[in-house]
């Protein structure tokens, strides 16, 4: 049993669902107010763990990619690496994940390695950012599941076509657009978000193609800012580019967002299996106040961290993660014996992926990159 | 006698001095405004032309450049090409006049071509803005004095460490203080300066050292917004950048600024010299009412388009244009005789550039550009 036992738990949960949870963020109220779609499981066939539980919860445009998957059209997957740290969130994973079920769907995948900003913005140098990149994110994004034969990259810094369509942009949305979208509209943030614009279309410039930008919902400002560029560039042809968010992977302390700020609820990717077996221990849980009530009435997992991580991160099985449900709901399992089962499942999976980015390392000459013409 | 007589002259000019003009712009209230330094020729060693002649009027730093110089410093001189028409102005022939001065005077040479400005801002790609720059800016340059031995060029599109850098100042400018420099604060002004402000400093990166920058005075919002950043990125340790300011050209109708809005007005390098000689003709100028006043006042070669033609561009000679002002003041030449003298020096001039022009254009490929490492 665990010292920071909730005790405003509401016992009568009105309905049983293994992919509910009842945690701080209003998810409806942010389809609401961003005018996104509620993710709609039935447009994707063998929806990935993410999507059957519910982790995905909204999207933009969702069905432009949904009927180039049915109809085996041509269609992109994008996203970016920040190389500033040396280790990534399970956030990242999320969208590596969510990238690599429609890289498995059919879609050309690019990844753009975002050196330009994390010099400019974060300090670390190009050279450094490129160096970081090439022996730690791609050989991570490749052991999280990326084909290595499927999926291009590039580096930013190298790829003028998309500083010249950030350029182009630029002089298409003016300061109160601007304003409207992010709130504030600083020079430097301007300049990033055109760049990514630029990144977000720059696979249209190779093959005229819907895409998608599976994220956060965190970067919404980014796709309405690039949808809203796409309306205003009629002539350039671009596809509006849709996008698909998945929900925050919540601290271990249960507050909104696992985030570096509060390191004790917070697990890298990767980290030493002890350290984070540690923290898991100390998360909070939906147990009772002793034991013997836990046996009678049962645990809540819809309030409890471990199940949340087992949800999201660390049972694959759906049958599985329902067991799991089950003996916490009905009382068959305490907190204490539940969270040294997340411990295995997490010290299993920092082993594997550890043992794979080193593997993956010595792959990094296999690597596709985009080819600049620099003529 | 030209049917453009300008009746409202007057004729007791205060001081006689070949290197005055009475036109529009008010250069002293230029100064006041901006907090220019006044240029003073005594910096700098065998005054150009331009200098001599008070058409250089203003500047920033001037000193720095001036130590320089005397010193055998190293120092830069740095200008840009934007390569969307296929002429130059007479405006861009007084920069390459004084870039080639500071050349002479031990300046390692960098000129910019601004392919990426070009397409983003004046819809012209970066193919054919780098056509452009080969076939004439580039030979135009060479033609009109800059030494293809000491003059590096670079295509603003490949240069990634300008990019970074403009990247990196975004960071450190206000919109405020972006919109006190510049008026307003538009999304694509601001990534356009930041990035001139890399372009500015670029050579600095090369090799720490000062630099001067020779423009009209319509683009000292630039080297104010770049002389900010420097002093905000202390850490970088950049010299503030100089800059040299040269009168307008005006047009031929004595309205301020030579421009393609007025084509009558205007006249391009290269140019039909026909056509050139079409457009002197119908010059204003300081000629009396008749030509029996103008034998007995003399003519107003102040207020004259066809003098200042001579003493912006047509005639090097000091002497020469000493006499060519004493024969206009006391009634010895008249408007029309002078127009043909003009059209003789015009028609030598345009024969002679684009014959330099062609010849320059086979040797392109001695042109030095910076290698940029693309690893």
């Amino acid at each position: 049993m665990d010292a920071k036992i909730n005790t405003t738990t509401n016992t009568t949960n009105k309905t049983i669902d293994p992919y509910g949870s009842d945690l701080i963020e209003d998810y409806e109220k942010i389809i609401t107010d961003f005018g996104l779609e509620k993710f709609d499981l039935a447009l994707f066939p063998q929806p990935n763990r993410l999507m059957r539980r519910n982790i995905i919860f909204a999207g933009r445009d969702l069905k432009l990619i949904s009927e180039a998957i049915k109809n085996e059209k041509k269609f992109y997957v994008l996203s970016g690496i920040m190389p500033t740290a040396d280790k990534i969130h399970f956030g990242t994973k999320m969208v590596i994940e969510n990238i690599r079920y429609f890289q498995e769907h059919g879609a050309e995948t690019y990844v753009l390695v975002a050196d330009l900003e994390s010099a400019a913005a974060r300090g670390v140098s190009i050279e450094e950012a490129r160096k970081r990149a090439l022996e730690f994110h791609i050989p991570c994004y490749l052991s999280l599941g990326l084909d290595i034969n499927k999926t291009t990259f590039y580096f930013q810094s190298q790829n003028r076509e998309v500083v010249k369509l950030g350029f182009e942009f630029a002089k298409k949305i003016t300061l109160n657009e601007f304003k409207a979208i992010y709130g504030n509209a600083d020079p430097g943030r301007i300049m990033s978000a055109v760049i990514q614009a630029g990144d977000i279309l720059f696979p249209q410039l190779i093959n005229r193609m819907p895409g998608i930008i599976p994220t956060g919902i965190d970067q919404d400002p980014h796709i309405r800012l690039t949808r809203d560029i796409v309306r205003r560039t009629k002539e350039k042809k671009f596809f509006l580019p849709s996008s698909m968010y998945h929900k925050y992977t919540p601290a271990l302390d249960g507050s909104s967002k696992m985030s570096k700020s509060k390191p004790e609820s917070f697990i890298e990717l990767p980290e030493d299996p002890k350290s984070a077996c540690k923290k898991l221990n100390r998360a909070l849980t939906g147990g009772r106040e002793n034991q013997e009530e836990q046996r009678k009435l049962g645990g809540v997992p819809e309030k409890c961290m471990i199940y949340e991580m087992y949800k999201q991160h660390l049972i694959e099985d759906d049958a599985l993660l329902k067991e799991r449900y089950y003996l916490c709901k009905q009382g068959k399992v305490l907190c204490g014996e539940c969270k040294m089962f997340a411990c295995e499942l997490m010290t299993r999976f920092m082993e594997t992926l550890t043992k794979k980015i080193d593997e993956n390392r010595h792959k990094i000459s296999k690597v596709k990159f985009v080819k600049f013409d620099d003529n």
